[in-house]
């Protein structure tokens, strides 16, 4: 199709960086690890926010924003949560540039060093909790349900854009509760949020499922996740949710007035998605000519694109295009007429291949003469000629069944990539030549799970909430097991 | 009315930090310098965010995302603008945080110091013109219309909620164009687009203008502003736009290929508006009884409180208002109906005017006797009992009335505080009695401004878009000067 992307076949990591920037998406900047989402990516974040948003405000939480800083104290305070992000945060110590007295340039100002470090926050749940110690006295102020969406920051070694960068934009939410059980059913309410956001909206179907300890967020005292599969055959944890118990209120003395009036501590939750969304979008269903994308994030669901020889055809087709236009944005479908006079025809049909737009309209001579449209869906590539007359309810069924159609191939490729084995060697050989999840026993030993992450590079990617319980043996160990856990090797 | 509240004309400074805290607009952090927006203020920040992303929009922009973190040495690359920032810059000069050997607790590790320091973003010229470099060949990519939304920070020293504060949230516009006059045209449709926010949507009349060369934006070459008026006569600038002439394009060499075949560096602009439109929000309209909000900014346009005494009776009142919520909220209004048993009616009403609820609604059992309502408006307080079948209509005018009425209010408070002198003696007189903008003939030169500004505090605001050509005197030197300028003190 000439837009000279590597296949996924020779290659999904490169095909995977290439289509990101050529579709326009994002790409890397000057500065280390850290990416610039372009226009049009942009625009795919913006659906999945208002859409999240919303979600989270029909749940009864509010938005709320705190400082992008977190002292070094604060982030110390939460001992297996500083452990977590100590190694890869970026530290700010000096609040000055001065001009080098021998003329070599801008320098530090050596003079204005903070007295105490500040940390860019990689998560905020330490800032937050310092916040809701002067928020919270009653019960009566709780539960506190509030979200911020915001830029944390991690300093990875090796990123990727979207899937692992150095800056992030997400939303993390941070509730407080009066009972544990309040505050789990929170947690388990936003873990099913993020698999509905995934599987109605982006077309992604997601297993639920709780960390283990070791893959658990830090601080938490239970993880649950989303998990999703790529079309190599890689996992990639999707969103997930944090049951915190009274940690952070432990360490932050946190402490609220009950109805009986004793004082307790205050139980947590915090939960997250982030624009690695964006990457698990592009890598769920793209292929070899670009992005597909779900008609309810495409910023353009229907292009129309007019095939013209000089300016009176054009306007001849101008005419009829118009109000066609109207009546489909009269209905909440975002079209793009692209009436550029410096691109042909082709040109474009390639650009909004590669750029995922559900559903492409071509008019020329021969439709104008007959009343119709050519009608080509991104996701099978078909083409079809279709009456004027009939063209917005066929761009109606469209919408709907392109969503339905890759949500549904999403979850054949997925099915066909969950395989139960009851040997490591079977194990070992699934991983190998077929990849995607990997159903066995487990033995519930952190020495067995780390063995097997060495020996494979497969980690246990969660245990499913819907797992039976079953009788079995450890596929390394033979200890008595009572459920499979997915493993996969993951993004 | 219980709220003890500073009243304005005892202490106006202290009354704004009381009713920032005490509205739940925002508070500040363990932080320095950087504060927490709480649930309410975010909720009417979000509220100004949709609407200027809308206008942003419809003229043509579109949002995408850059970098938190600016390499020093690209800030270095425009002279004035790294002059202009560096004293006040966050720098990030570490990428990781160990256990101290010694095990007094968690320090910054000294072998993980980056190569080159980072500058926390005060502003975003920088690291996007490094980006347009590989965005802009030739006139066809021209005009670059882009925007973001973002947290910045300036190392403030004296910093006050919304007002100054170290870090803020604000959108910044930056755009490329292949011609000066366009890029000029651009500027001006930016301010004039923040001038038309503020007047119908915040309802505070603003003054269009251009900057002095010392009030200019570091690095521009034009700067337009809107300039309001608070209620103790001092100004606040809500919004700047900046024709950036060629200087980014030659500090980050971005050229583009004419139609002509001819290269030619990019002509720019930059436009921000902050946090900072919610500190003028307060200043502009409320009073000793709390906030007064534009209804269409307000999170909650319609309260409705219930006075019952029992279930039965709460209930009743429950049947009564149910359809009327329903109808007000299929009119897209937005209302609470608060039936709260913790807390008694003059508590809630106390609560909502401390707020700036534009209307509230009481019913209690003569109004169920009678199928009235008490309706109140927040603006003028004043009361009045309206039939249950005029109440929507009644509500529909309300949002329109105060809409109109707090912008006509501040407009007479400004109209009355600009004072044209010819004077220095006069000029000194009233600011120092009478405060607002003070019109006055200037010679057009920096040692007249700082003198003025040294023996006085005040600052040349702008020079109003539509100041009239005139012969007159400069009010210090006697110099011939042809235009009046707006003096004034300034948040």
């Amino acid at each position: 199709m000439g837009k000279n992307l590597t296949k996924r076949a020779e290659d999904y990591s490169k095909w995977y960086n290439e289509l990101v920037v050529k579709a326009d998406l994002a790409e890397n900047s000057g500065v280390r690890g850290c990416m610039v989402i372009k226009p049009y990516g942009f625009a795919i974040w913006e659906k999945m926010q208002a859409q999240l948003d919303k979600m989270f405000k029909e749940t009864g939480h509010e938005n709320a924003y705190f400082p992008l800083f977190i002292p070094k104290s604060y982030l110390s305070k939460e001992a297996s949560h500083v452990a977590g992000f100590a190694k890869e945060c970026a530290v700010v110590t000096h609040y000055r540039l001065k001009n080098a007295e021998d003329g070599s340039g801008i320098i530090v100002d050596p003079d204005a060093k903070l007295e105490e470090e500040l940390i860019v926050r990689p998560t905020s749940e330490t800032i937050i909790w310092d916040t809701y110690r002067r928020w919270i006295q009653s019960y009566r102020d709780l539960p506190l349900l509030i979200n911020q969406w915001a830029n944390v920051v991690r300093w990875e070694m090796r990123t990727r854009l979207f899937l692992r960068t150095a800056e992030f934009l997400w939303q993390e939410g941070h509730t407080a509760h009066a009972t544990e059980k309040e505050a789990i059913a929170e947690a388990e309410q936003m873990m099913n949020i993020y698999a509905e956001f995934a599987e109605e909206h982006m077309a992604m179907p997601v297993i639920k499922g709780i960390k283990t300890e070791s893959e658990r967020f830090a601080g938490a005292v239970e993880t649950y996740c989303i998990e999703a599969l790529m079309q190599d055959g890689k996992a990639l944890q999707a969103g997930t949710s944090h049951f915190l118990g009274q940690n952070f209120a432990k360490a932050f003395d946190v402490k609220f007035a009950t109805k009986e009036g004793s004082q307790e501590y205050v139980w947590a939750t915090s939960w997250g998605a982030s624009t690695r969304l964006m990457g698990a979008l592009v890598m769920t269903h793209s292929d070899d000519n670009g992005l597909v994308l779900p008609p309810k994030l495409a910023p353009i669901q229907v292009v129309i694109v007019p095939i013209y020889k000089g300016e009176e055809q054009l306007d001849a087709i101008s005419d009829r295009v118009a109000p066609l236009v109207k009546e489909l944005r009269s209905k909440g479908i975002s079209v793009k007429f692209d009436n550029r006079d410096t691109h042909k025809p082709g040109f474009k049909f390639n650009e909004y291949e590669l750029k995922g737009v559900p559903v492409r309209l071509a008019i020329g001579q021969r439709d104008m003469d007959n009343g119709t449209y050519e009608v080509a869906r991104r996701d099978t590539l078909e083409k079809e000629t279709v009456n004027a007359d009939d063209v917005v309810a066929k761009i109606e069924f469209l919408m709907e069944d392109i969503q339905r159609n890759i949500f549904q191939k999403a979850l054949d490729h997925r099915k066909t990539h969950i395989t139960e084995v009851n040997s490591y060697d079977e194990f070992k050989e699934v991983l190998e030549n077929k990849g995607g999840f990997v159903s066995a026993f487990w033995d519930g030993t952190l020495e067995t799970e780390e063995k097997i992450k060495d020996e494979t590079k497969a980690t246990i990617r969660c245990i499913p909430i819907d797992a039976k319980d079953e009788v079995g043996s450890c596929l390394v160990t033979g200890k008595p097991a009572t459920k499979r856990v997915l493993f996969a090797k993951a993004y």
